[in-house]
């Protein structure tokens, strides 16, 4: 699509400096990845692993506000993550043939969460808490220190909330390596979720080359917004720049068949913008953002669907009939009164979602993403009678005479 | 795991390779794309498109005892993949919160069926039946024709009963990167299916960090039989070879608590082997297949999950108890009758599976794999105030004040 282009993405040239950090990192284990952390982090650290006591200190300097907050948060996540819980279905498919589907977590997966200038505790609770549901035995976080060698404490109270104590202080490429080779400290994992900056990105698609799976491909996050004559101005203002806050990659978009809402979102985003702490970081998201007329609310869809946004706010009258011409979408937002925020935090929903197109063929994290299905079957005698001969004539003709074999063996027994 | 080493994998030497086909077939669409077909499948196309009147001609060079056998088999791998249909459920996390998921298919996707020694048209079946299912709007199925220019009959027959037309005579690199980044004939597709020699997989690979997903990463076939002293030395040793026929590559493993059993399969095996068609191809992969004895199914079964086989037969007496067992497989075999072949073909499950360990962390294809769950959530304005001071804390805790404003906006309304 022409008319809404996507910030430039340059993780290519990352790739050399990642992956020399990550071979130094299988090899060498905890004495790289504790270099990385001094040149990285500007941090000295003994041990890389959160103590219980570390835990302890976090919990007594985190308000209860805001602990409370956790809670609820952390409730809402568990109730709608466990409703995805899957029940096995046995089917015979043919007489004495019985096939089924179970669902397995991954034994060991490995959360990333990232420092920075915001410290992210509500992706704590998004990953943290399916994995927990989904019955992964170990599951292992990873976070950047500070200069003093501390996480932040919310996240470290996040992390209790959500049930995981298996904590280190690595941020960064040397957080994936660590994860996807294994170290001293750090238990090597399966599956590696969670967000980052470029580096952390790069570094995730290189070790899912050959070590691990990640949840899934991931670029700067983005929200479009669907909106008529009957969605209120300030709030869509107030979703088109609590996206553009995020980062100054980030991008926000407005498609509207109203040219009235579109004049007064305008005016409400410059109005809000003014006393945002974040104007400057905002301003520079603001200009890969975009408000786009359209006379149809089939024309708007036509360009959702085609751009495939992370986040999809459905601002329109008849939003459960507009829901239905969703195709490509991360998570949608129905109405006037369901903000990106409420999925980022505390709705229930999971906030790690396909960002630049990849909602086109990916989903959003869930609980099946900790997940396997593993396919059982069960033959009897008779099951070996309904499709013997269709398993031994299809072998034949693939020029595959043990596979026949192994059939025909059973039907002559 | 020390005693069961995979053959080795030189997939990152092909990088480069692969790579530069990939770039020309990006710029120069289907001028490359015929080029390359003359250069690796030595044939000169015209058209790269199967018409009508070849997918009507390749009907009369089918048998019926094919054709029937192709009908029952993909019959059963609609029903057991039918059944995976996904039911949307509504969950109201807080008074006034409802998120629910809804699965979508994937609009396009791409179905790669390899050439060569034998034609995969069971492949096609186990592609291109959920892909149907799942309402896949455009199924693009790739294979590289032979020297005639044209694709063996039974795989435009298979395609034909599970209902897909849009087949393109194009093999390896080339197909990959037709379907991924669309031609003048290829339409592009957001995900690409099917399994490959190494220059397909490696394609694959590359393609997957920033054009499409792929269904999984993949090496050689391999299968794990866990036999007790119940089991049937000639089953046994019909699956052991079935494995190894695929190719020089492939892996079989037996591991069990019978030493009888075990020196029973072993001379099961020469004598079977003798009489194969492929029996160069099978000598050569059982130089990589292991019999492996071990005192009780505890520990076959650990070993067993630190493998975590593309494969599982459990030819045990107590099949059902020691199914629970299975953390990391594949698709699991059980009893004496379930052969793998069964599900090669014709059980119902499907054959496209995680090899090489990746079953710790994937799931073979099933319906989901051609479908996205997207999220939805409707906040009344009672639900913005049940979460609203919730999300307004977080937001605040993360320095994120225009994620909290979209929700305060809203509080005061």
């Amino acid at each position: 699509m022409e008319n809404i282009k996507r910030p430039h993405k340059d993780a290519e040239e990352l790739g050399a400096v990642v992956r020399g950090v990550l071979n130094d990192i299988k090899q060498r284990g905890d004495k790289a990845i504790k270099e990385y952390e001094q040149k990285f982090d500007k941090v000295s650290l003994d041990s890389l692993k959160v103590t219980d006591e570390e835990i302890e200190e976090a919990e007594k300097l985190v308000s209860k506000e805001l602990k409370d907050a956790l809670v609820l948060a952390h409730d809402n996540i568990s109730k709608f993550h466990s409703s995805q819980k899957f029940e096995s279905k046995k089917v015979e498919t043919c007489k004495g043939v019985t096939c089924w589907q179970k669902s397995v977590a991954i034994e060991k997966v490995g959360l990333y969460v990232p420092g920075g200038t915001a410290p992210l505790f509500s992706t704590v609770l998004m990953l943290a808490t399916p994995a927990k549901i989904a019955g992964c035995k170990e599951i292992v976080l990873c976070s950047p220190p500070n200069k003093e060698g501390k996480l932040h404490p919310a996240i470290l109270v996040a992390a209790k909330i959500a049930g995981v104590n298996n904590i280190f202080k690595i941020g960064g490429v040397q957080a994936i390596g660590a994860m996807a080779y294994g170290s001293e400290s750090v238990p090597k994992v399966s599956k590696i979720f969670g967000p980052g900056n470029q580096y952390v990105m790069a570094a995730k698609q290189e070790v899912s080359l050959h070590d691990v799976a990640i949840d899934m491909p991931a670029g700067p996050s983005e929200v479009a917004i669907v909106a008529d004559e009957t969605a209120n101005p300030v709030f869509v203002a107030s979703d088109f720049l609590s996206q553009a806050e995020h980062g100054v990659d980030s991008q926000a978009v407005l498609v509207t068949t109203s040219k009235d809402l579109m004049k007064q979102v305008e005016d409400e985003i410059q109005r809000q913008l003014a006393l945002l702490p974040r104007k400057e970081i905002t301003e520079q998201a603001l200009k890969w953002s975009k408000l786009i007329y359209v006379e149809t609310i089939e024309q708007a869809m036509e360009l959702i669907n085609e751009y495939a946004p992370e986040h999809l706010i459905l601002a329109v009258k008849d939003y459960m009939k507009v829901a239905d011409m969703v195709i490509n979408a991360g998570s949608v937002f129905l109405g006037n009164y369901s903000c990106e925020s409420a999925g980022d935090y505390a709705s229930g929903t999971n906030h790690t979602l396909p960002t630049s197109g990849y909602a086109k063929a990916y989903s959003g994290v869930n609980l099946d993403s900790f997940c396997r299905k593993i396919t059982f079957q069960e033959l009897t005698a008779e099951g070996v009678k309904s499709i013997g001969p269709t398993v031994a004539i299809m072998a034949e003709n693939e020029l595959l005479d043990a596979h026949k074999n192994a059939m025909t063996f059973r039907m002559n027994n």
